[in-house]
């Protein structure tokens, strides 16, 4: 299996809804710095995965629509916890909707899974990772 | 797939029985950053794999039986060599004991696979991985 | 000059005033990883240029005032702009406060200078860095 | 399963042929810092997954085949475009054969699968990983 | 002494004359991984050291004169060995003129000193470190 | 001022003595991530601080001399407490007696200052910093 991957980050303010997030229910905010995972079983005639200018820009995009938002606010995410895993996948499922689009070339349509990582600081982080056809 | 990762680390003194560690024979040491990740097909209800202040509890918990210890002399270790990869198992089970017994929380119980790696320095690493069940 | 440094973090949201900010202007946050470094020109009888478990508990608990807070509610930060580059003033204002105190230990009081880095991502960052007597 | 990684890294001049590139069509270079994951479901008697000074000696010959060379002029590449993703794949052949033939010792005939990444800088990387007795 | 700083990479092909840069004699490339620190005694009354977007842009215009290119055939550098140590005052020499001209705005006109450092892989980097009045 | 810095580490076991160090007290170890940067006000006719070959096996010579042993044990740190701290300056001192020497060649007798950094872990580091000069 190849993958290729590019990091990029997003910069947020949320509050979590329940106990077990103790001092993370008031409002507050994170940097999250993203690796996103592209993979696919063969490479193009060209050799590679996937056009990596586009892959970044359709990440980059995904993120603008998050970045220096209050989250708490975003009707997209209403009624859920904006969590780092619930964020991961969010994020997984505007990439695959964008692979599905073709705005990732048509080479893209021969990836086979995704993986997006959220980092939160130097300590903690999250991912969700599937394989495309299982999220279409 | 979802995943939780967290990290922190411990300091130990050990030597390695067997030709093929050379001068690593010898009463040495090192610090093993520790990245355990906890992973789960579907998240709960509020939102995440688990909760991460147990979950980074228990980690801690399970390294402080290690950290600043020297490995030869302790009798959980007995009769093995405490390498980066017998002591990457030894944490998972650890571990995985403390998931059974409900210290990572009721959501934990659900957790499908834990990894735990053990980062030697900036350039080795060892880690073991596995499903939960197969290790019950 | 001997250094000591140490590694924590925490998490906030903001908004900043002024055009120079763009969507920064929006109330979003930051998770803030945090370096901060304790300089002496000469070690003490133990050999060390602090006791680095007081260092690490002082810098844990100026960070905890500002964790998991929106900081345009913080009256102490009233009337400025929370920056990178005012927050690692301020941690080090705070820091400085602290061990003039004695509460580093009767041996931070030779300390020379101090060095609070905010890295705000895998891109930016910022830093205060000053003698202690000049901020006496 | 029982993973141990080592890091190394290459330098190399090349071009790279198809539009998708960009300006990457121009000569230019890129700097690879390498990891390589062996994998192996059980450890030998002396608790490891291979020797690691024959690994590390292992991946450092295969790296040093390409290091500071202009990769457009070498006839085990003629032809193919030098792509992050085509190189990861030719260090894991070479690995591979190395492997087979026993110069990563016996132990590491146990192997079950490699992965090789290339971090090309901060921000992007390839891998390619699989299990070794499908490339046999 | 306050600091800012931004990360961003670029990377060439070059060759290096002189016996003591042995294999890198040949015509070879680099990535690097550059991090640019901008320090100011005081801040501006937005409490920044400098229009960090402006900073951005600046590096980056810097850098995508470099970036895919063979430097040997550069005509700027010239009769000059692209070491990493010439290339990080090469880099710190268009910043200063970019700041005196204004392009990063009036405030950076106050900025005291400059560090432009490039890390050639994960083990070795250069820099060069100048206040700004001394190059000018 | 012009900086070259490279990286490499060492692993030891060592027990230390006071109060203050806690459980350090008992015998345990560390790696130590090293970084040590070489500095010089100009830069050679090759257009360079040094050569990074002799720079390098400077390095990894001194550290040879640690690595892999209980510092406990050696005569070289006799009645001394092998801190973090003091084991930046033993290598300081080490790496300026072979710089004196000119085992690291003709041009780092040239070399302005020196600064040794051991990172502990991925939360603390320590350094010695000082002028060539002043340690003659």
């Amino acid at each position: 299996m190849y993958t290729v991957g590019v990091r990029d980050h997003f910069m947020i303010a949320h509050s979590l809804s329940g106990e077990v997030f103790g001092p993370a229910q008031r409002l507050h905010g994170a940097t999250f710095v993203v690796d996103v995972e592209f993979r696919r079983a063969e490479l193009d005639t060209a050799g590679i995965v996937l056009d990596i200018g586009l892959a970044s820009q359709a990440v980059h995009e995904v993120l603008a629509g998050l970045n220096y938002r209050n989250l708490d606010n975003e009707s997209e995410l209403a009624g859920r916890n904006s969590t780092t895993e619930v964020l991961a996948r969010f994020i997984f499922d505007r990439l695959a909707a964008k692979i599905r689009a073709g705005q990732l070339g048509s080479g893209a349509l021969g990836l086979q899974s995704l993986c997006v990582t959220l980092n939160e600081s130097h300590v903690p982080w999250a991912s969700f990772d599937a394989a495309l056809e299982s999220t279409r």
